[in-house]
């Protein structure tokens, strides 16, 4: 049963929201109705101010580093706040009586809508509050207000202004802003970040209407310190609906559309904008939804409740709203939906997420690689300063040129007041291998020939000579190991031959040679380009040895692949306690991580998932045993797991298992935990529920350079639809318990049950189950 | 009728207070209930958050510079807030039902007491709250909360910490601190400002009571970013007691008593206090305030009503707290109650403040002057940067050798965008004579020869050497001027031979020459030892011819001293609906500063402020024409101009007016406008407020270097007595209508209605008024 903790009505798969004024928990609305369009973002929050509330608004790629602290993205002065005075009473959802409550996130357009009635003293008003960011124009944020007093005339104030005062929890990225008037209606902030320099100009422009009249009121502007402010004042009689629009407009000087400069470009556009109604530029907003966004990555499940459907709507929504509008950023942990993780992305990338983008809008999945491409920089600094060769992918990464932007030091110990290293920025190594694994699922995916030789490639070579570096002789065992790493399983600090990292990195290193050979053999121009900055003929050779002795885990006489070289030796403790907890990190309340280091138990999917990832490598029996082994002893410490766990159980027929995983991966952030995604939701896991629904229940897998379609859906599932790309050809997919069918719009070959099946444009291909 | 926004008590003298939860108006309550012991200060915040509070923590003299912004004192991170969860219902007035409120701060000794029962869905509680500032120990803060259950028993939650996400308003002056526990017990955050480096750590220290048991709970920690809390959970049953105390100590690196280091002072003066009772402390803490403080500066009103000696108990009570303990710092406009003017001080010290001290307890006067000595550095910076000699003192000042901290550029101009300049740094030059006068005024009452010979005479002639170098010879007129100055009257920017500059700098040159040829007469030491400094011979001759040729405006034909050369000839309106507005900077309405400054319209008391400073050097029927004329086309849009009227008003025998603008005084912090000291008290006003008690309806003025004594009292009060010191004697008079008499404890003298009065140790003279 899928408990969420937001509201959801049955006849709507496109709505979550709320039927109460929930200001306790606002942190988990305010992080789940995020509102973005892949350039900027804002946070869930309410137009009037309350305790505890936390307005981050971040442009996507605007790092600032402020001193002895990580890069992050810096939280822009919020541009969503409207104070709204009734005669002289301020209105607040915590004071008078507030009815017939509704908010709720439009997953179809982005828009937020929240109506209400409160009565404070002898007057009762109707709210009703609309807002969203255009997915048409970048730089846009449009919000509107309609009163209506019900049984009194009423003084109304309200106040839109532009307020610097917010911090990252504290710390200001940003320098005192100027604060100005253009045409005694637009009001305009110019601030900068302190390192990097960025500059932005934020623009409000607010129109008036009372009925259908629009008035003329200049605001009576209030400034204070890093504020700015539009005060309005209007009588309205009992009846009459007075309408407040407010326009902003955000621009940085690190966007390429730029024209003038942040001030002008800002302003202009704002005034270009302001001439439109509110639902003209919202229909702009939600055509681009509908033909850019829902028509390419379609799902459709028919279940016996539309609970599925409004967790893939809404993972879908909030991929794309975080998605970079163009390459030069990646995705963060927590997207730009909170201060969680600081803005800075991870293996999640291209572990978890890139897949959805892949199969359903390839040019989004082909930004996020070129970012790793411009990453190169970075990464071969990185590589350098820890004294190896090619290309280490930074463990957290910010600005594409950024060596490393894990903290390499923690808060001090709390007891000895000694400060903590962090060592994932060091040791947390596979990141590379996945990047390269990334590339290369794309390529195959795509068939994008033109990335492949101007940067994927590339990644993959920088990628090997990494690891070619990075492996290490062990003479009295006659082969290369790699020692001290930290793999998925992140309980354990100092693991030796971690088999995914020794897996991903043999792949890798093989994946490497593969290419030069090919190269040498069919594209002496690209070879002789990389040629040059590689050594290709030297690192071939090394690959090829080094790959051959590198330590792989193989199956032990119980079948089972041991998980480092230790891990099999530890004791072992029950954990069933740690799943069941409400929060994660539960373990850590009866465990601290050197004690963790010496137990079985492991935070989430890590022998698992290289069976996900390299299934053709395993026989069933050899997963069936690692499952059976591994699943009992994973405590799904990290939102990543269950979504491997779902697939992975379907693959082994484990239904139940399969069909618990999912729900617990789309209850990661709209489940009952209100605390769960205070600091902003989980793209990852996000993406996880695509990845279950079409990868794991649609069958939909990449195994050796082919696809394979091979789906079964759960048992209160009617049947599934989904759409895909392969090269270029839009593929849909329809599966029943029965039977599965398959309509292309060109020629198009795939494997079910080890046999390849072929159609062509428009023939639609049934197969039985 | 003086209207207090505070509650006050007819029977206690020593509060003031409210008696219902007035949540709205936070920021007046907070700055009023300030407390501080003249090393760090604390805003009256609630123990519990709430939207819109300002907590505000400073240490006098800490200031730090962020970049594009004016010098300022930073806020520290909170050491106040104390969260309570009752059953998992978090504490707050705006919930549950509050009954039998009542919150007070005690005058006499600084502490807050905040009493009420609270009743959230079953449960009803009592709670009492109690906290001070430890006038005894320097870093000291101890915090009691005392809970009753009444009527069920309770799982009761308090989380107490540092809170370092604080701002001011904004802008982040520290770096990220780090957090950690000692014993297990002890809390610790250690912070540093940006670019003063000045270091800081805050420690706390928690204990909890059941009944009179105490509980050896440790804390539970959470730490969260530039944020650390302790948090402890505890069953009561219903009517028992549960106390918690939080002690805290605060030490900078500036500290002149730091033994070893902030980290291991904090912790370590902690740990002995953190050993004895609250009542302990606070009894070590009022003996400070009775004895060095109270019976150092009685003033005691019998009248009517006991408003006025509570608005003297009050304003008494902010000077000393927001008194800097040593010397090197001074005390900011709004001391340290609030984030206005930044914590920068202004000529309001010298005119306005210093007499209370000196009068009161000379050491703190000479703190202040020892201050102005150490400021001779970036005075004369200042001075040289404008092309003068000799030391300017800098309209804003923050650190002594700073040279100016007045914002050189204001924000932007609304309309056009360009930067508005800030001229008060640059020509509001007379402070540079107010700071000459403080001192002249200081030797004369306490006849301190040592500071006079070490550091007085030095600052006076420094000042006569800046003025040497200032005055401009207009040879058309034969006569050396000032223009293009501010004045006390900051509506003309541009004024040419202010009255009261042209005045004050004649007096300082003569001043200075005086003492030239004192010394040069008398102690020909120090005289060759200033010699090397300033070349006195040539600076007697100069100051010598220049004051005699300097334009000091005479009476008129109609006994007016015009404000300044162009002030007379100005349009003139009606100022009445300035007056009588609200909130200050009303006229700024209806005219900008271009305008006013071509208007007979006046800030505050100019002409008349030099009346009163001046007063044997004018008729009385000089200073009547003057009143008649300027008082009428005064707003009164500064603080510091009610108390010189009031006390004008007084000599000139316009009683009733006099007692009203007494009243204003009071009303400027005390008064019903919540919105008047939302970012800090007024201190000049606070010290005006003793002026008219003392100085008006006292009598007690300075006259050609001796004291004078010449009392009125109010028609409503029976009788006032107060006492100051003159030269280490101390002087109780008492005042009734009919008579005043004088009680010493040495030899003394006074003028009385031109005769000269003498007494000796404890005979009591009484004179008939």
């Amino acid at each position: 049963m899928m408990l969420f903790g937001v509201a959801t009505k049955p006849d709507n798969d496109w709505w979550i929201g709320s039927n109460i004024p929930d200001t306790k928990n606002l942190s988990k609305y305010e992080s789940l109705m995020f509102q973005g369009n892949g350039y900027f973002g804002i946070r869930g929050t309410l137009e009037e101010n309350y305790l505890n509330e936390k307005r981050d608004m971040f442009v996507l790629g605007s790092f600032d580093k402020l001193q002895g602290e990580a890069t992050e993205l810096p939280n822009l002065p919020d541009i969503v706040n409207i104070e709204i005075i009734v005669n002289d009473r301020v209105l607040s959802l915590n004071h008078g009586k507030v009815t017939n409550y509704q908010r709720g996130l439009n997953l179809k357009n982005g828009e937020i809508i929240r109506s209400f009635d409160w009565q404070v003293g002898e007057c009762k008003l109707h709210f009703k509050f609309q807002r969203f960011v255009s997915m048409h124009n970048l730089h846009l944020f449009v919000s509107k207000v309609s009163i209506t007093p019900l049984n009194n005339n009423i003084r109304l104030q309200i106040k839109s202004g532009i307020d610097g005062q917010q911090t990252n929890s504290g710390a200001q990225h940003f320098l005192e802003g100027s604060k100005r008037l253009f045409n005694a209606r637009f009001v305009q902030m110019q601030t900068q970040t302190q390192e990097s320099k960025i500059k932005f100009a934020l623009t409000e422009y607010h129109r008036l209407f009372l009925e259908d009249s629009e008035l003329t009121l200049n605001p009576h502007l209030i400034i204070d310190r890093r504020r700015v402010c539009a005060n309005y004042s209007v009588d309205v009689e009992k009846g009459k609906l007075l309408r407040f629009v407010k326009y902003a407009t955000v621009f940085s000087s690190k966007d390429k559309d730029l024209e003038v400069n942040v001030s002008e470009d800002s302003l202009k556009e704002l005034k270009r904008v302001g001439r439109l109604p509110y639902q003209t530029l919202l229909d702009e907003s939600s055509k681009v939804w509908d033909e850019k966004i829902w028509q390419k990555s379609m799902v459709e499940i028919s279940s016996h409740n539309n609970k599925p459907q409004i967790a893939i709507n809404y993972a879908r929504y909030q991929l794309v709203a975080n998605m970079p509008h163009d390459f030069g950023m990646n995705i963060g942990a927590k997207g730009m939906t909170g201060e969680g993780y600081k803005g800075h992305a991870f293996w999640d990338t291209e572990i978890f997420m890139l897949p959805f983008f892949m199969f359903n809008m390839p040019h989004y999945a082909y930004n996020l690689l070129v970012y790793r491409y411009l990453g190169l920089i970075g990464a071969k600094r990185k590589a350098h300063e820890g004294g190896y060769k090619g290309a280490q992918y930074p463990w957290e990464a910010a600005m594409p040129t950024d060596a490393e932007s894990a903290p390499l030091w923690g808060s001090a110990d709390i007891i000895t007041g000694e400060p903590m290293k962090i060592l994932s920025g060091d040791t947390e190594q596979h990141v590379t291998s996945d990047v390269a694994f990334g590339v290369s699922q794309y390529l195959v995916a795509t068939g994008d020939e033109d990335f492949a030789k101007r940067m994927g490639y590339e990644i993959i070579l920088q990628c090997a000579k990494f690891w070619d570096s990075r492996v290490e002789w062990n003479a009295d065992k006659n082969r290369y190991e790699i020692t001290d790493v930290i793999g998925p399983d992140e309980y354990k600090e100092h693991s030796s031959n971690n088999a995914f990292t020794n897996y991903l990195a043999h792949w890798c290193m093989k994946k490497g040679a593969e290419i030069i050979i090919d190269l040498r053999q069919n594209n002496p121009h690209d070879y002789e380009r990389l040629n040059i900055k590689l050594n290709l003929k030297r690192l071939l050779k090394d690959l090829i040895i080094k790959a051959s002795k590198l330590y792989v885990p193989e199956p032990d006489e119980n079948g089972l692949i041991p998980q480092d070289d230790d891990y099999l030796s530890y004791k072992k403790i029950n954990v069933e306690k740690y799943k069941k907890a409400d929060n994660t990190s539960e373990i850590f309340k009866d465990f601290d991580l050197k004690q963790l280091d010496k137990i079985q138990v492991t935070k989430q999917a890590d022998v698992v998932l290289l069976m996900l990832l390299f299934e053709n490598d395993f026989t069933r029996d050899t997963i069936m045993e690692n499952w059976n082994y591994y699943e009992p002893k994973t405590t799904h410490d990290s939102s990543l797991s269950y979504p491997v766990h779902a697939i992975l159980a379907n693959d082994l027929g484990l239904y139940d298992k399969a069909f618990d995983y999912f729900e617990k991966s789309c209850q990661t952030d709209l489940g009952v935990n209100m605390q769960s995604s205070i600091r902003g939701i989980h793209m990852a896991s996000l993406a996880g529920i695509w990845k279950v629904v079409v990868e794991g229940f649609g069958g939909v897998r990449i195994v050796q350079s082919k696809l394979k379609i091979q789906p079964h859906i759960p048992s209160t599932w009617n049947s599934l639809r989904y759409s895909i790309v392969w090269h270029k050809t839009k593929v849909h997919v329809h599966v029943t318990h029965t039977h599965f069918s398959v309509l292309t719009d060109g020629k198009f070959k795939f494997i079910y049950h080890d046999r390849e099946y072929q159609t062509d444009a428009g023939e639609k291909l049934i197969i039985e189950l």
